[in-house]
């Protein structure tokens, strides 16, 4: 089970990765908490975590979808492309992993760089085996280059600034530095792109409050979300 | 479902891309035979699959194993490993695509570096998206390189090269290769290393016998398979 930054799907990367500062933790259930299971697992620096889209479950599944990095006009086949939302809602991300812990009956995984929202059920965990995995000269079509992190350019109001000085100082470190890579990769759905419309980024117990213009986003406030 | 050049488990590349020549095809079942699913994806020079180790379930599940890279006394966990017996047997390949055939209702993927078996179901495929999965300089513990191809030198009767020949000739090109390959990867399980004993791979619809000696592995002939 994924304990996760990510509250809920809205700005989640939108593959593993992308946001170094996105971290959480991999929890163990039972029976499977027992240090046994990931005997030497802390050997390898990258895991492959495999999950469900559990609130991407739908009771049809349609051939096509539209990937947001063609605009979201364009329709590829299902399996030519990463969408949550597909025949069987399983889910493939490589992740950092950073430290192993094994105690009191607990067992869990630090990861970064993640890309599933808190309670994701995971099914399996593998290490990644470098001379197999690793295809860096891969021709991935139209998911060939990481996208643009830098969609949109991100402000904060002096509050804003000042609430993520906050955090960060109780202890949510890169508090603002998250915010704001999830924000500038524009996690906006293609098809909706109204200016002026107040968007909110669920993090830890807060909310984040933002605002698209023509020219970017402006971070107006940091709120503590209600039942999160 | 997966269509293999292996009939059986035995003599199967312990990952995939290890063997180009072991090549296969992916025949997407009803309702997912529609050219529909698959558009675009001819454009990724490689995909994940996502499969069951059908002919590795069993009730009880083991928290550790004993890869044969480490000898096969070495106990790991068995989320550090990628063995076939797990608490979820789900496997993944990434594995080079070659073509996507869309003809006459039917939909399938022809693929290279198979590690599967004849007839395992396949419950996912996604494109290989290098930006995110390739992590060539990963640290990947005893599985860091690939394993040793060439670790039992192999040589045929000359009975046993005729036969590949012949095959050959019959439409099944790298039939000698292929079964070379596998031989030299030697997939005798870790505990069984007795010299002299008779093993049968089975490709296609034949079996390679060959004999393991002190020096290396010889073919002593290609069978028709029996009920293959």
């Amino acid at each position: 089970m994924v304990k996760s930054c990510f509250k809920t799907k809205f700005g989640i990367p939108r593959q593993p990765g992308l946001v170094q500062e996105a971290s959480g933790e991999i929890v163990l259930l039972p029976p499977y908490n027992q240090p046994n299971t990931v005997r030497g697992l802390e050997e390898f620096s990258h895991i492959w975590v495999l999950f469900i889209f559990h609130q991407a479950i739908r009771e049809h599944w349609k051939a096509t979808v539209r990937p947001p990095r063609l605009g979201g006009d364009k329709r590829i086949g299902v399996f030519s492309s990463r969408s949550p939302f597909r025949p069987n809602p399983v889910g493939l991300s490589v992740l950092k992993l950073n430290e192993v812990i094994c105690r009191n009956g607990k067992v869990s995984l630090m990861v970064e760089g993640l890309d599933m929202v808190e309670g994701t059920p995971v099914i399996d965990i593998k290490p990644y085996v470098p001379y197999a995995d690793a295809i860096p000269d891969a021709r991935g079509s139209f998911a060939q280059n990481a996208p643009d992190g830098n969609a949109l350019p991100v402000s904060f109001t002096e509050e804003a600034a000042r609430q993520c000085q906050q955090l960060e100082a109780g202890g949510l470190h890169d508090f603002r530095a998250l915010a704001e890579k999830l924000i500038s990769a524009n996690p906006r759905p293609a098809y909706q792109k109204i200016p002026g419309r107040i968007y909110g980024i669920f993090l830890f117990g807060y909310e984040v409050v933002w605002q698209a213009s023509e020219n970017g986003a402006l971070v107006t406030e940091i709120t503590k979300a209600q039942g999160q």
